[in-house]
Order: C-alpha cells, then structure tokens, then sequence
C-alpha cells in the first residue's frame, strides 16, 4: 500500500525537490469556477463565470476592484481571496497615500506573491487556495498577471484559470496574435468566447452568470487610465449576442472573431 | 481499509485541493435547528425553529439583536455563535462611536467573514462551527447575507440554514419571486411556511418554538430604519394561524401564499 | 476495528461536524456527584449531595457563594469549578467595583461561556471539565441558569446535573408547574426530593451529605436581593424530615409537594 | 489488542469523560513513602516515614516547615514537591510582608491548587506528581488538607497519602472519634501508630526513619500558634517507645491507644 | 517495507549525520531550468533557458539584478527566489546607503548564505527550494558565486545548475583555461554553448527562450564596474547565430569555441 | 510486541506514576566515569577518574571549582554539566556581590534543584543528562551533596555516582563509621580506595586519569575555610602510593585504611 | 522488526541513558574532509585537505581566521560552520573592544560549547553538524581544542577529525612526543604527514587541495604572538616536498620525521 509521507505540510520536501502541499493548493484553484484575462496594448479585460449554488443568492462575485487602476478575478477558495483582496486594497491605498499616485501593478503583484510565499514555508499555515487574474494599467502600459497559491506571479498577454480552464488557454492560444491591437469591444468578446470554451454541454454563458471588467487607457491617450469598470446583468447583453451569432457563424471550428 | 490522511486540520489540503475540516465545519451547521431569512425590498425577516432539548429549558435562543438596524439568526454551535454574536455587537458599536452612524450591512459582515478565515489558515485552531444569517437594513437597501464557517459570505433574497433546511430553501426557491415587494406580514408568513417545510411528522410550529425577527424601513420612508425587532410566544400566534390556514387549503402543492 | 481519528482534540471537527472532545468533556460533568437547581418567582435553590471519598475527609464542598446575589452548585473536576468560581467571583466584585451595584445574572454568565468557549477552539488546551448552575437574582428577577463545558449556556428554571441526573430531571418536570408560585420552603423540598430520586438503593440524604443553598428576594420587596446563604448539617434536617415524611405519604409515584 | 488513545496527556478526555494523565499523576504520590496527620482542635502533627536508598545518605526529608504557622508533608517526587515548597513559601511570606500577619492556611492551600490545576489544562506540561497534607493554624482554627496533583484541596481530621497508605487511613478511621480532643502527644501517637500500620513485615520506626512535625495553638491560648516545628532522631524516640509498648498490648487487632 | 525515519525535517539527522531534508531541497534545484554562470579576469555572464509553460505566457524570468554590480541566476522554486533576491537588493541598498560603495560580493554572498542555513536547523521552517548563481564585481576583481539550499556558498569560475546541468559542467570543465581570459563575446558563446548541451533533442535555444547577463569591468578600467545587464530577444541573437555556425563546424565533439 | 508509550517525553505519566524520561536520564549519569565524595567534619574532598578516549588528550576534566568554598564533581555529559557549573558560579558569584560572604552550600544546591526541575515539566525541553557532587563548606560546617537529573538533591557524609559506582559505595558504607573523624589525608585515601573499586581488571589508579579535590575548614580554625583545591598529576602521587601500599596489605578484603 | 523509537530528537534520551540525535550529528563530522591540528611549546598548526566536488570549484575553505590570534579548521557542515565562524568572530571582537586585549582562547571556545549545547536541549533545534579544530596562543601559551556537535570541548596537543581522520590520529600518537619541541616547519610537516596517513591509493596531497595554518609566538619572544596565517597553493609546496622526499625514505613503516 502506498503511503506518501511528503504532502502533509508545506514545509516538507518530497525526495524529489517536490513541495505536495504547494500543488494540492493549486488544485484548490480548479474547484472555482473558471475566469479569462486578456490584456491589448490599450486595455485589459476580464471575463468570469459566475456560479450560483442555488437559485436564491446572487451570483458569486468573482471579479473585485482593487484600485482606480487594477481589479482582480479570482478562482478557488472565496474566503482566501478576501484576504488577498482587502490586502491588495490596502497597499494599492498606501501608496497613493505616500507618493500621491498608483502603485505599479508589477509592485503590487510582487506584495501578494511575497505574503503568499510566506504561507509555504512555515509550519502551521498553508498555501492560500485560491489564484487570481491581475488587471491593471500604470507608466508602463497595460498589464495582466496571474497569481498562484504558490506565490509565482508571471505576466501574461492572455489567460485563464479555474475549472476546466485548459479549454480557454486553448482558445487564447489559437487567437493570441489578435489580441495586441485589438478594440476594447474585441478583447471582450474574445474573453467571453474564451470563457465559453468551458462550458458543459447545454450551460450557456447568461447575463446572469457573465461578468466582464475592463481597465485600459482613455481614447487617444497614452497615459490617462480609465477606472477599472464592471459590467454585469444587461451592460453583458449586448457581448453575449455578439458572440452568439459568430459562434453561430464558427461553430465547430476555432473562431476567428476579430474583424 | 480506507485511511483519509488530509482532513486533520485546515491546513492540509487534500490532493484534490480540499480543506476537510472546512468542509466538515460546514457539517456543524446542519446539527443546529434551521433558520429561514427572507429579504424583501423593505423589510428583511429571520425565522427560527428554537430546540428545546428537555421541558425545562426555555427554548435555545436562535435569533439575537447585534444593532438597531442589524440581527442574526445562527444554526450549529452555540457558544461559536455567542463569539461572533459579540464581536459583531463591538464592530457595530465602534462604528457607531466612530462614524456616528449604523455599520453598512455589508462591511458588518465582512469583518466576521475576515475573522473567521484566519481560523481556517491556522494550525492549532478550528474553523467556527456555526453558521449565520444577518439580516439588516442600511444607505443602501434591505439586505441578508449568509456567513459560513469557511468565512465565505454571500448576499441572498432568500435562505435556509440548519437540519433538514434543504426543504425550506425548496420552497423559497418555488415562491423568489413574490418576495421582492411582499409586504413585512407576507414575508414574515412566507418564512414560517418555509420553516415549516423542514418540520417532520407531527411536529407542528408553536407559539413555544417559533420566533421572528424584523428590521426594515419605516412605513412611507426610504431611508428610517425600523429597529430590529424580536417576536416570541404569543406575538408569532397570528402569523402561525395564517399560515396553518393557509396550509390546510394547500395541503400536498407548494404553497402559492401570496394576496 | 474502529478507530476514532476525530476525537483526541478540540479543534477538529468529525466529518458529521462533531467535536468529540467537548462531547467528552461533558462526559465529565457526570462524573460528579448530582446538584439541583430551581427557580421560583422569588427565590431560587440549589441542593447538592456531597460525596465523601472517605470518612476521614469533610465532605466535598458543591455550593459555593460568588457574590451576594449569587451562587454557584458545581458537578464534574473539582479544581476545573474553582478556576471558575474565582473567576466569577473576580467578575462579580469588578462590576461591584465600577458600577457599584451588582452584575446581572446573565451577564456573568455571559464571561464564562465565552471563557470556556476559548478552550474549544485552541490546541493545546482543553474543555473545562465541570458543569454549573447558577443562580442568582438581579433587577430582572430571580435567575438559574446551566453551564456546560461547551460554554453554552441557557436559562431554565429548574435543572439537575451530574450522575444520575436524568431521575431528578424527570422529577422536576413533572412539577414544573408548582415552581413559578412556590415558597422557598417548598422550593427546597421539590429540590431535595428530586436529589432523593437520583439517590441509588439504600442510600439516603443526610444531614451529612445534602447542602441547600438559597438566594432571592426579600419578604414583601420587589428588589431587594436576600443574600446567598449556605444550608448545611442541622440546618437542612427539618428539609430532610419533610420530604421523609412526604415521600413515605406518595411511595411510588411522582409526588404532589405542594401545599 | 487494547490501546489507550486517550491517556497521553492532560489535555485529552476519554470518551468517559476522564483525563487519565491527571489519574497517572496520583499514581505517582503512591510512590512516595507514606506520611500522616491528624488535627485535633488545639494541634495538627504530620508524621513520616523517611526512605533511606542506600546507608550513605541522610534520610529524605519528607516534612517542611513553610512559614511559622504551617508546615506540609510530601509523597511523591521529592523536586516537584520543592517547587510547590518554594511557592507556598513566597505565598506565605508575601501576606505577611503585605498585610502583616499569617496566611490563612485555607488561603495558602487555595493557592496551591489553582497553580497545580494550570497543568493539567495545559499541552507541555504535566501535572505535579506530587501529593501534600498542609498542616496549619490561623484565626479559624487547627487545619489539615490534602492537596492532590489535580489541584484538588480538601480540608480532613486525618489523612494518610504514600505507599500502602490505605492502612494508615483504615487506623484512622478506627480512632477519628478520638482526635478532636486528644492532647499533642495523644495526637503523635496516633500519627506513629498509623504509620506503623503500613509498614512491612520487619520493618519498624526507627529514630532514624521517623519524623514528626506539630503546630498548634500555645497551651492555654486560644489564638496564639505554637512555631511549626520538626521532631526527628532522638526528639521521637520517647514516642516510639510509647507505640512499640502500646502495639505489644494490642498486637492483632485495630489499636486503641488512647487514654 | 523500508521506511525512511529521518528525512521528514531539516532538524534530523540520519544514523550516518546526514539531513536529508537538506539534500531533498536541493533536488528542488534540478526542477529548474538550467543556468550557467562563466567568470574571466574582466567579465562574468550568466546565460539562462528561459521555461514557457504556455504560449501565453513571457517566458518565467531567470536572471534579475540585485545591484548595479551584480546579478543573479534562478533555478528552482520561483517564490523562494523572490524572497532572496529581495533580501540581497535590500542588503545591497543598506550596504551603499551605510557606506556609500557597493556591497563586496562576497559579503552579500555570505548574508543569504546565513540566511539560509537558519531554516535548516530550525522546525517548522524548511530550506529554500532554490539555487542561485551570483555574478558580480567589486574592488577584488570579477566574482562567480554559487548559492545551494543548504546555505552553501563556493566561488568557481564556471558553474550550472537546474535540470540537465551537468551536460553544461562537462563543456564548461572542458574549456576552463580558455575563460580567464576570455573577451566578453567569448564568455556568452561560451555560456550560451554550455547552455546549448543541455537540450534534449530538437530543442534549439532561441531568441525568446534564451537569457544572457553581464557584468564587469569597463574597458581598459581595472576597477570602473560596467553595471549589470541583461540581454533578451533580438539582442541575444547575434551570439546565437555565432554558436549555431560554430556548432555546425563543431558537431559531434567537445567544442572549442574560442578565437 | 510490548511498546512503551510513555516513555519520550518528560511530561507524561505512565500509569503507574512513572515518567521514563526522568529514569532514563538517570543512566545517562552512569554513562560517565566515576566520582566519589566523602565528607567529614572538617574537610570534603572528591576523587574522580579521568577517561581518555584517545592518547592525544589530556584526560577529561571531572572536577570544577565554583567558588572559593565550593567545587563539584560530575558523571555524565559534558556539556550539560557546563552549563550548569556555570549557572552555579554566577549564582555564588551573585551572592558574594549581593550579601558580601558565600553562598550557603544548601542554598546553592537548591537553586540548580530547581532550575533542572523545570526541564522535567515542560514539552521540548529534557532534564540534564549529568549527575554532580557538590562539595563545599560555610557557616553550618562542611557539607557533600549529590545533585540527580530529575531535580532531586540530598545531602550525604559520602557518595559516588557514574559507571561501577556500586563498588565504590558499597566500600564508602563499609568504612562510614570512619570519616568523620578522618583527616583531610585519610579522607583522600578513602576516596582513591572507593575509586580503585570500581576499576575494571588491570585498570590502576595513575597520576595521569586520578584527580582529586579539597575543600574545608582551616587547620585548628572553626569557621575559616580552605579554599577549593584541585590535586592533579604529580600532586596525587603520594597518595596513590599509600593506598597502593595499603592495597597490597589488604588485598582481597574490603579494606580497613583507617588509622 | 527493530525500530528505534529515541532516536528522532536531541531532547529524547534512551532507556540507556543515550541521546542518539547528538550521537548522529557526531557522524556528520566524519562526512566531512580530514583536518589535522597539532600544538608545540611555540606555535599550532591545523593542516586540511581540501575537497573539490568538481573541477570549476575552487577547492572548499577548510581553515578559517577568527582573529589575529586564533583560526580554525572545520570538518561536516559548510553552512553550520560559518555560523559559529561568524558567532566566534564577533565574540573575539568584542572582548577586544571591551578589554583592549585578545580573548583569551579557552573563553572563545567555551562560549560555542555553550551555544552548541543549548541546540540539544531544545526540541524544534537540532545539533550543529560540524567539528572544528581550534588553534590559538594567549597568555597562557599555544593552544589546541576540539569542538564536538554536542558542545563538549577538549584541549589536545594533537588531533584529527573528518573523513578516515583515524589513520591521522594514530600517526599523531606515534609521534607525540616530538611535538611539544618541534619548530613551526617540522609541526607542519607532522600534520602534513598526518594527513597523508588518510589518503585512499592514488590520491595525493598537492598544492591546490593542501591548505595549512600556522599561529604561534614570535620567534625569540615569549608572549608575542604571531597573527594566524594561511599558507596555501605554491606556499605548501615546500612542506609538501619534504614530506614526500621524507616518505620515500620510510615507506611502509611509522614515520621518524623529525630532526
């Protein structure tokens, strides 16, 4: 019988250089429900489905502002990711405080995987269960990261996280060449397509259970950003149509959206 | 023989990027009596069904004031609740000392959705093992949130926690749409008729066992917060005569209630 | 063979959500010899039977005063009752000290629920292993409440714990219906009588082995407290005369005291 | 093949409520050799038997003087005991300095017992293993108690904690009538005579093995406390004698020393 | 069935004096993609195969600059590394701050290394799960540095380490006359050809996978630093085409790159 | 399979009142060479045998000066006896600087009673693995005690401890009537003769592993005392001579060196 | 099956009084490279052999200077040495500030014996994995100290420690007796001898893995001393010649080396 004596704590390595812990707070991440990240030159968006266990509650909020310029989508363990976010909040906060601007998006993701990577080295915490989808603009142009329990934190043009994510990568493999110079309307509707890669048969991605956020730069400058925005309920309609008709147009084939 | 290696504490994660221990805590509400919450846009309602383990007792209190504008009805542990139950009191009252006005319903309740994480990210504590709903009024309209021992919270219309609430979250699930613009006297109906749902054979709701909570807006105001207000023993009898008639004309559908 | 994997601490939940340790701890509660409680509009008793390991010891104290308006009858780890009952008393002359009048039954109560509770929910700690009655009068009236190691805590108004309770229990449920009315005499017959049930064949309460304890309010005053006082050795022999003579008028049934 | 899963440390419950580590710890007072005292109303006398590892040593000191008023016998292990010692000894020293008279001994003894329960509601540490008889005098009277590892105190007429001291507490009981009046010699010979009791055949009090340590109040005083003080080699040989004289007329049967 | 007792911490020895914690973190190392560092009299480079673990990604950054003399190499966990490189920029800062010149690099070199070491002789922690290489220079001349998880640190004058690096030692043990006086030109095609052996089978090192860092002396200076830098994308590709040329001629046996 | 499941650490009872770890320490003393002690009214003096593991050593010190009018003698580890040696030459050191004479022996050998107490009630620490006879003298005379690693101390006129000690105490009890008389010449013998007892066959006492050390009153004084005076080498050739001498006059028989 | 259940922690002793982790960490000593020390009258000299794990390392630093009056030679754990190099570092720097004079070389060498001992003494610590050679002149003379993992500390006039460092002491004991008069060149060629003893066939010592260190007094002077120098590469060849030539000379025997 097999007894793997390694995985109980992440303060443990396996003989192989392998912390199990680490990876099984990864796998937390598959149990949330799957968001998009798509970053062109001029905005980045996301895109997540909502869950609803029961017909009761609202739609689980995935996706949460974190600053004028940055907003987060999350997939894993909800609770954790409170706790990364109101972080987040309070560090974004601190240093327009101090320095009377936003804090480079680089930076900020640098604090999150810097307090994550905390949690895999002492015994007695675990690994957050949750990954994020960071959105932001600063100096530097637009920026989408992605976020893992294991603290690595990696910029990305295009990503997906959650379950059955791998669907979504695939799509965003297939198109990433568009995405640079593509519209604000474009990048959302990419990210929805994205997203719908993912569904099970006969789910369909609903004004309830959509939501998109988008950051970027304001038409025809450089450098101004327009807050981070979420769209739900009937501000999704008119995306979910649109790539209903061309997924109607494509359908069986990998689609090629962009105008 | 069957060995589960990872459900010791909240801070192993299973291969599958479970917690157990969160999850089993999840288990401790379903032990404690239910309780029914229901939103409307004027008023929110909580309903409860007090155990009484021997004659002696008065029955367990289920539903507790935290503010004027604020109360919770809990289902599991009863002295986790009472740590809560306290320390939302002292986040209401700071507010009020601080800001000289009532606790958004929101930021309430996520103070104890922050504090109950930490229990589930370190060893040698546990999860709470009770869940809540908080119903309240504020700035920003009615609300009722659920709060679970994972330090999820999420905000409903409508919600069952507690033994056997699967059957009264059924019948709130039947009837969603009549709650928005019930009346208090509808709602506070509609959540006895839930509760009841959940009864087994011969077991009836009485003027012992039963309580009703309300906060809402005042009668003709958009923004005056009718205090929370409890309702036991001979004040729930009328609401109990109506739904029993009621019942005994819809015996063996889901009740259609409403005026 | 069944192993339990679930039960050497506090801090872990069962996958039914149970936490065996405070189920054990209130295991040791029976452990102790039994305490009554019961509560009249006026006045409210504790009778105790004191066991005696060996002749050459005093008997073991079961009632102890905490404040002038208070009391306390203990069953379960002897010195678990006194790190309680000093805190209590600790409590009681705080509220004193500050407020200048005595502390309100159900807050005192309040500070060791929420104290105990503090020990089933950290590792390395454990469940107080005592239960307690308390009972007290205040501006609201006359009070009894039961403690238990879970740190719940509940009013009631009559209660019996420890071994064999449940013959006491059932006595005085029989009768709840003369309590609310009765004199303090009576008060301490039903008491002492429903002691007399648990009592195991041949043994009988003596003025050796049966303690009464008695606080309420003064003759013909609303609200003015008759301190606690402690009834032992000759001073209960006229009690154990009553109930002696009542019982051998009601042999074999549940016995109508009352005047 | 039975394994005791409960009985490791002081913080565990079994399913039956008790805390074996606690139950072990008295265990070790067995241990110990055997020590008795015996209040009357005007003296309390320890007596002890000094156990002699190997010739070369002076005799274990098994009696201690604490302060003036009182002094305590131990059984158990001997650098437990020292640090309960010291600690009663500081007590002690600390009510005189502040309040400028003696400790009351009930006090002293409540002391012992709240330091004593701490470990054993406390992961990494362990009980005492330690059993003591406090033997004092103070404004209420002649005292002896027992205090056992559990924290546990009790005030008794006579104890006897140690090896085989069932014996020594079947003698007592035999002569508790004779006690409360006996004169301090009276009260050593019964002291000796219990100690005898438990020894093995062969074996005798010797002036080496022997000790014996008295308070009480000053002959004709009813408030004035004779210092606590040691007897040992040739000071308990007249005693000695006096038992070995008595027990020749007595042999064979429960002893009547008495005058 | 063998069961390893001694390789669940960093704080146990085996029978034989090893810690196999210690050795396990070290295999960390090897999951990483390679880097080589190559040292001459003037310049060190570090070159890096950068992993893409989707196209979507930029490729995981190797190589960071701690200080405007010195750089570092990663291979293994990314987040560990986070950790020390922003400790040696923080060290690196304090050192010009304080003293108003570069940190030696040997002193900051010997700061992670005790850094390190502390996590492996304390439980509860665990050793970094990254080796780095530390390229620099300061009064003494040009300094290769290799940093294990054990705390170990040791100059060399070449050096690889992460997955498949030995290939890359055997070229460098090969060529180590030819470094120390190398150009910088040649230093990189040496690197980049180390570099080059570690693939597996058509796999080539491109412009997006490959990672090349400098630092030195300017030339004709024997002790102005030229400030670290690092070369990516088009900028690496001149060196490429250089080894791929010289590779074409070189097939099939040790190559000996120089001029 | 018997196995022991109370015997790893120092704070749990077996359920006989045991706590291994104490008893195992306790052969940790017997793992070291022997020291023997006698005391007589005037002088104190220990003996010890040196062990050297390897030729290129100088002999293992055995014997420490603490203060002026005390040293000790130690069995077992090495380093814990230094930690102690030095714990108890700042606390007499601390007593001269306090209160301006010498610490009372008894109350020196309290203190190191205590401090080792502690290491046998606490998790995560283990009691000293060293036994010691401290030697000294002070206002009350001159005193030998033997200190153990459960804490306990005693006083005795002669003692030995570490491996074979048997011997030597088996010869100190037949020769006991004879020192407290003796002369500092005829103590020393005392103790070299105890020593060679325990030597195994072909084993002899040498100047290189002998050691022996002094401490008492001054010749024809009372109260003045000799400082510590450690013997070593040549200095202890005279009296290996005598006890060589007198070996050879007694050979066979526990021996009479008395005058 | 034989499972040794007191060998997993430094705060365990066995049930023969051993503590197997201090015993273990002993063996890593013996992973490390052989370190020979010697002392005459006038200087100490500590010889290593260096090991190179691979070809572009520069050879691992064996010796090591702690002040002008004192270095060391290390055999086990790189990293754990550099703690106690460091921690013997800023002790002598101290004392220096502090007194305006060298740390005398015992006082250095007591304090790591204290540090090293504390780590096994304390669970969640583990023993240093490392030995060192002490080598250092004071007022006292020259000195020679070996430092164990479990903080024992021995003065010696020869030593070996490390890998097959039993060949090494065995010559060292040969030739004991030439040491105290010799010169600091023939000291040198002893150790180099020394080490040549440990050699597995083939192997050789030369100038690149050959490192020596010499301090002593200043020719013609008594307490002058001479700074701990480190002779390495071209400077050891002389000796190592010598020693070979001498070696050719007395193959197959005990080497007479000296003049």
């Amino acid at each position: 019988m097999f007894r793997n004596n390694y995985d109980n704590d992440a303060v443990t390595f396996s003989p192989q250089g392998r912390i199990f812990q680490i990876e099984y707070s990864e796998e937390a991440v598959k149990q949330g429900s799957v968001v998009v990240g798509i970053a062109s030159k001029k905005h980045v968006v996301l895109c997540a489905i909502k869950r609803n266990a029961e017909e009761l509650s609202s739609y689980q909020k995935k996706l949460f502002a974190i600053d004028e310029h940055c907003g987060i989508a999350i997939a894993g363990l909800t609770s954790d990711a409170r706790v990364l976010s109101n972080f987040m909040k309070q560090q974004a906060l601190g240093h327009r405080l101090t320095y009377g601007r936003a804090m480079p998006v680089a930076s900020l993701v640098d604090e999150i995987g810097t307090k994550a990577q905390i949690n895999t080295q002492m015994y007695g915490k675990r690994p957050y269960g949750v990954g994020l989808l960071v959105a932001g603009v600063d100096e530097d142009g637009t920026h989408l990261f992605e976020f893992k329990p294991s603290g690595m934190t990696e910029e990305l043009v295009g990503c997906a996280i959650g379950a059955r994510s791998q669907m979504a990568r695939t799509y965003l493999e297939k198109n990433i060449d568009a995405f640079a110079d593509a519209s604000k309307e474009e990048l959302i509707k990419h990210g929805l397509q994205a997203l719908h890669e993912t569904l099970v048969q006969d789910k369909e991605l609903t004004i309830d259970n959509t939501a998109v956020g988008v950051t970027g730069f304001k038409e025809g400058s450089k450098n101004k950003a327009e807050p981070f925005k979420l769209y739900e309920a009937a501000e999704v309609k008119q995306w979910l149509d649109a790539i209903s008709e061309s997924k109607e147009g494509n359908e069986g084939e990998g689609m090629d959206v962009d105008e």
